[in-house]
């Protein structure tokens, strides 16, 4: 397979995630808004407000991928402890940014931008600000990690609004063709398939839904001639086991 | 806070993942139902279909925790490399399991148990079973290691199935208290009760729903005297701010 240079990798961070209480909803938005912009998304990990995890998990993989981006535990309370821990894993202080100071004076009412809401525009030093258009309180960049916030509606905001300051690499274009056949059907000539095409990763995926049950094969790589030829070579080979291809949409 | 001696971690394995096809649906119900046995799920991991990847996170995982879980990747066709993967993670080879063959047999009609869906019935040296009541073929247990399958009606059946051989440490209680303040209202109040109640582990998660916003204070804990008494500080808290707490069922 094609390689691409750029790399990324997600850090979930919040008890929440890992009680079972909450439901991550954001790593899909990051992941299909790095595939636009050619950015291979490698790992995730959703991790607990434990200082020593964020550390570790932090340096581990800002060392290893072209961007990381955490998301949660940036809002006043004592338990949004990922500003200054990413501070620390970077061996920074926190310093009240002016520009923070201003968006959130600018928010609150007269008096309500008390010591904790202040925690909010507090960053690591040398930090440049990533604009929250919810509800203003921003998050940050610091070098190649970018700390953004868990609320799913104001991390999208957030990522949407940096994606254009990212490197670009070749977009991942994906194609699916669906039919009914089982996988254990499908397997040895789709196999061989994937032997033929080793520069698109073909996946395939089981599915029961309220019409019956199937498979959805998922083609994805960045040349679209190599990917509409292995679209047609998948078809055939469903046609030839006596299935029915039909292409869906693929995210 | 009280450290569980019971810990785990869930390792997703799949590129449909990373790629924001799918969104993973198994991390929650691992998550709750070890809350519910009193096993602490301290990580999770999304990685790619990756030999080099399963294997490091495998063996870093299951070293450090009492049980790891993975989910997916154990199907017929050429993607599924979960089985062999971890095997190889343990340094033993795959072998024809006697009973998951017998499970395959009754299960498909006579001659559809080709050599793919064969593969299905490949697990390391050494291994048990966990069944499938679902779709038959099997996931399996290898030492602390859990291999489950992707599929979310699968995985869970599959859960479900094993909870009952862990371990079992003292059940994660919670109760959950909402209010229409501001998160950074309560921040510097909410600060001290937690300060107060070292033993409980209290959240803050603000949310927008179709009522307006506010947020949601989650105390976690294994003795219910101490959550009474921290639901008590915590509802006086919020009546002394000026708001309106109310008790909401604790997920």
């Amino acid at each position: 397979m094609t390689e691409p240079a750029l790399t990324a990798a997600v850090i979930i961070i919040g008890n929440e995630i890992l009680s079972g209480r909450v439901q991550d909803a954001n790593l899909t938005h990051i992941a299909t808004g790095l595939g636009e912009i050619g950015v291979r998304l490698v790992e995730a990990r959703a991790i607990r407000d434990d200082e020593a995890a964020i550390i570790a998990t932090v340096n581990e993989l800002r060392a290893r991928h072209t961007y990381v981006f955490t998301t949660g535990g940036i809002g006043p309370t004592h338990d949004d402890i990922t500003s200054e821990v990413v501070g620390k894993a970077f061996g920074r202080k926190l310093i009240l940014h002016p520009e923070a100071v201003r968006v959130l004076q600018a928010h609150y009412p007269p008096g309500a931008l008390n010591e904790a809401r202040l925690r909010m525009a507090h960053v690591p030093e040398g930090a440049t600000l990533v604009d929250n258009p919810v509800s203003r309180a921003p998050g940050f960049q610091i070098e190649n990690v970018f700390v953004l916030a868990g609320v799913p509606l104001v991390m999208r905001a957030m990522f949407d609004g940096i994606k254009g300051r990212l490197r670009h690499g070749p977009p991942v274009l994906s194609r699916a063709v669906i039919c009914s056949l089982g996988e254990g059907t499908l397997a040895k000539d789709l196999g061989e398939i994937q032997a033929r095409f080793p520069d698109i990763e073909i996946g395939s995926y089981p599915y029961f839904r309220a019409g019956g049950f199937g498979v959805s094969l998922v083609s994805r790589g960045t040349d679209a001639a190599r990917l509409d030829q292995v679209t047609e070579a998948l078809k055939a080979m469903i046609r030839s086991l006596g299935g029915d291809p039909r292409e869906e949409q693929a995210a």
